[in-house]
């Protein structure tokens, strides 16, 4: 598996690792790269780091120069929802730099646990199949045992040692349900079983260490460093998405994980919940605001994400009939303007303007931003 | 109408118009707005000139906070393909800040040329349509005289004055044909008959002539000022889209344009052209590289625009399959990399990446810019 990985001699890329050492770590991406008003009229060959950003993994490539697509992904296709497979992703992404940093790793999709395997630890234990991770089949109605684990998701983790890339850490997201939808006869209708948050945290680390010990079977997994995130997916009807709930990481080979970190955020949706709020009134006032300027808004919701209670970040959603490109452009610095306005200033905001065909504009704004940084498609 | 336009006082803007006064006309994009430090922590109330954006007209709004949509755009839906009609109404904005200036200017979508009125224009001259500004049906085949005029565009613009907003010029665009497409008969089967370009430009000039005699009779429009420009739209199977080629200005109720500028503009997709040229060739350097990452990557085109003979920008449209949340972000990473290598650093670029469902992927980088912008799409 190891030779497969060979480093890519791009010039770029190790003019960009030297240039590494030479940034100033307390830069900030607002401040312009030093060297840029050189580089204007000529192409640029050097990348600097901010060009490749601080917050996102490298892409380990093979000798072809290509990228692996995930050999397990479709499994999180039985997801609630697109938000849920969309965010089961980023959010594992994310906290997987607590344990891998970005600044030393290459990311590539989940190339050790086959698809065969992930069923068949997400089917539950029966005499055929006696590693999978849910409860055995039992009960009916009220009594019955519902399925606590709905997807499995695994990204692999590299550092450079002289000409190869080397594996050096897997993380796994652990989907877990706190509705179960199930049937109890073949074409019946869905029936829901409701899963107490607390039932579903404690069923999530039994399983991760029962995951775990047959993870440590797989081939080159013995004694890589594994990180296991605990997701709690948010029902169908949840437009908001899930969060993860806990962390915790098995080094040295372990079988089990002793030390669980907790994880507190939560997304809500605005106008919906959340309207008791500073900064749920905050949307309030610019929703109505921007929703008079054209007659066919259809609608406008806010998903809001906090972080240790703070809010860390809002992500707008405009549906619109389709306009013009010069009602859309004055529409997006209407929006630019009432965002910078009413929304507050300490959080990463994003804003999509959406007609029922495409997507229309994009305005956003990070935290350290002042300005929004706005786009109108054509 | 002009009581109609009522200067909003929102606070931000007359922030906006005294802030205008105070701002450094030489300070570029790129350099931080002075105070940006101190309204990261709260909310921010003044909207710097920046925020605004240097190259956009304000949206001029109703008494009811409303924007007014255009009363006559729907006739350029007639347009040869969506990217004319975009092209169309975005060129003709860009070309109407050299006669009415995005400092002191707010922009309206049409509002003067109804569009019975336009439709009129629109039509062969005949007995029942003397307004006509296409010629009378004459001929056959290759004697056929074709329509020239395929659409018409109004912008106005309006200055502050005291408490209302006043009508201080208008842009009207005229798209050409270089290929007029029509049927012989009901049902029969579409004809294609070519117009020579300099055919065309000279039979728009007479008809922008005939058009401002026509206009000045509109009542308010008896002597505003009027920039005409001619707009050259590229046939129906070709991407690129269309240019204009020629404007000029109407001033003191003339009702003739006397001095036409010409217009030295072209767009072009790449790799299908352009591979002679040096930006050419390095399209396709890039393109081999971004390409081969995922096994699914269907199409890679550019379309570049020059103007004066020089590569302004260029737009690069990437279709995939539906890739996942981390694989995205990986080609992201990937394509900012590849596009800083391989692409000129002196032009506007831009690159979305798109799903037959959805778009998935966006960067994009000003000329003046060193660093891409990116974002991925959840």
């Amino acid at each position: 598996m190891k030779s497969k990985w060979k480093w890519l001699f791009l010039p770029t890329l190790l003019l960009f690792l030297s240039a590494c050492n030479l940034t100033d770590q307390n830069a900030t991406d607002s401040e312009p790269t030093e060297g840029s008003d050189e580089n204007l009229q000529s192409n640029s060959t050097v990348v600097s780091r901010n060009q490749l950003g601080d917050d996102f993994y490298r892409p380990a490539l093979d000798e072809d120069g290509q990228y692996q697509t995930s050999k397990n992904r479709g499994v999180t296709l039985s997801l609630n929802s697109g938000i849920n497979i969309s965010l089961f992703e980023k959010d594992l992404m994310r906290l997987s730099q607590d344990t891998f940093s970005t600044e030393t790793h290459f990311i590539q999709e989940g190339q050790y646990l086959s698809k065969d395997l992930v069923n068949s630890w997400l089917a539950r234990e029966s005499e055929d199949n006696p590693e999978g991770l849910n409860p055995p089949e039992s009960g009916e109605g009220d009594d019955r045992v519902p399925r606590y684990l709905n997807s499995i998701l695994e990204f692999d983790f590299f550092t450079e040692s002289e000409e190869n890339l080397q594996l050096s850490g897997i993380s796994i997201g652990l989907a877990l349900n706190t509705v179960d939808y199930y049937q109890a006869e073949q074409f019946g209708p869905t029936l829901m079983q409701e899963i107490p948050s607390e039932e579903a945290l404690s069923k999530g680390k039994d399983i991760a260490n029962q995951l775990l010990s047959q993870i440590r079977k797989v081939e080159g997994l013995e004694n890589t460093p594994i990180m296991i995130g605990l997701y709690e997916q948010s029902p169908q009807d949840d437009l908001a998405g899930g969060v993860y709930v806990a962390q915790g990481n098995s080094l040295n080979g372990s079988e089990s994980i002793d030390d669980w970190v907790s994880i507190n955020e939560r997304r809500i949706i605005f106008p919906l919940e959340g309207s008791d709020s500073a900064e749920g009134n905050a949307f309030a006032n610019f929703q109505s605001e921007v929703e008079s300027f054209f007659p066919n808004i259809s609608g406008i919701t806010g998903r809001a994400h906090y972080i240790n209670d703070q809010l860390d970040s809002l992500s707008i959603n405009i549906m619109t009939q389709f306009y013009g490109e010069g009602e859309m452009v004055a529409y997006t610095q209407y929006l630019k303007q009432s965002a910078t306005t009413y929304l507050p200033g300490d959080m990463n905001v994003e804003i999509i303007v959406e007609s029922p065909e495409d997507i229309q504009a994009f305005l956003k704004k990070d935290i350290t931003e002042s300005d929004y940084f706005s786009y109108v498609f054509d």
